[in-house]
């Protein structure tokens, strides 16, 4: 049994930015020599999330509606009252997706559908710079 | 440390389809001879999720309720408007619920509470021959 | 590898209470002596769920809104109609949050955000007492 972990670094946009990290993902699982395991994605944060969705530009302004729904950026929120970062919701939607998104890895691949990409979330109302984690545990050939 | 996989294949109708899956997935379980460690279960597809609840037609059709608040079936959707699939609001629940659920094993056992089922969620919006993947890393006796 | 399991027993509120777990957890972690792998979060039940966010009164006050938005305590739920524990917005709280959190661990550390907790959400309509179990694999020094 084998573990190996990865960091992938990219600069997000403010305001749901969704970055397809699918390719990213699978280079690093190459690395790792691992054909049979678990690949856990995570991003340290409180304000952006993963999940998996179709990597396709309608349905992502789709997504952001659904959240925008969710967490509406116009209201009031209290921690933009307490600490003016006026990042409240995205704090709120970062909570209700989480930031971890486990994939098993069969014959060296991700298990994704044909139309199903492991996407970043960053709900910020800045500019970040993100650090993603990658840990794989399983066994080799 | 031990690894094994599985798969559970079955057919869903179309809508927001539940289905308990914790019987399939604990004879998985049974097989494994893993007593000690982490379940997997994961959808591949971008309209589909996982999630835990007590698998009562009562409850299934509140959270049904609640998923159709989330991302109603009757407005538009952009990835309908340019792909015709009128499955935009499946897409966009899927991404919301995700396609992975995590389990501790112990003794043998998924480690769910009693009226706690693991079920599939199947937003498409038509009948779909699912694959349910299935991960168990920990050791044996 | 190693594989090393822990629990954590503790008392909840009514109504959204939510917890911060992260000391305990890193605690447990400490104990295992895993510096490398992965650390997995799961709380039996069907009326709570897990996930991380700014241990922050404001901010849990804006997701406990959030919330309610999302499965409101005030409408009508099938589960009460037929059990008569109404609690049925709760249980639909819970499967839409989810019962695990999975997060890496590099250098014996859980590798959270510096304003990103992990944080217990119980949304049962009566205080509870509920078990928090950690499965933590990985590698040692």
């Amino acid at each position: 049994m084998l573990i190996q972990r990865y960091e992938i670094f990219l600069k997000t946009s403010a305001r749901t930015d969704m970055i397809d990290l699918t390719g990213q993902v699978q280079e690093k699982l190459d690395k790792s020599e691992i054909t049979n395991g678990i690949l856990l994605v995570f991003v340290p944060g409180a304000t952006a999330s993963l999940t998996t969705i179709e990597y396709e530009s309608g349905v992502l302004n789709d997504l952001a509606r659904a959240i925008e729904r969710l967490a509406p950026e116009g209201i009031n929120y209290e921690h933009d009252l307490r600490w003016g970062d006026g990042n409240g919701y995205s704090h709120v939607r970062a909570a209700l997706l989480k930031p971890s998104l486990s994939v098993p890895v069969i014959d060296g691949r991700l298990t994704l559908g044909t139309w199903q990409q492991i996407v970043l979330l960053d709900f910020d109302n800045r500019p970040r710079e993100r650090r993603i984690l990658i840990q794989v545990i399983g066994e080799g050939n």
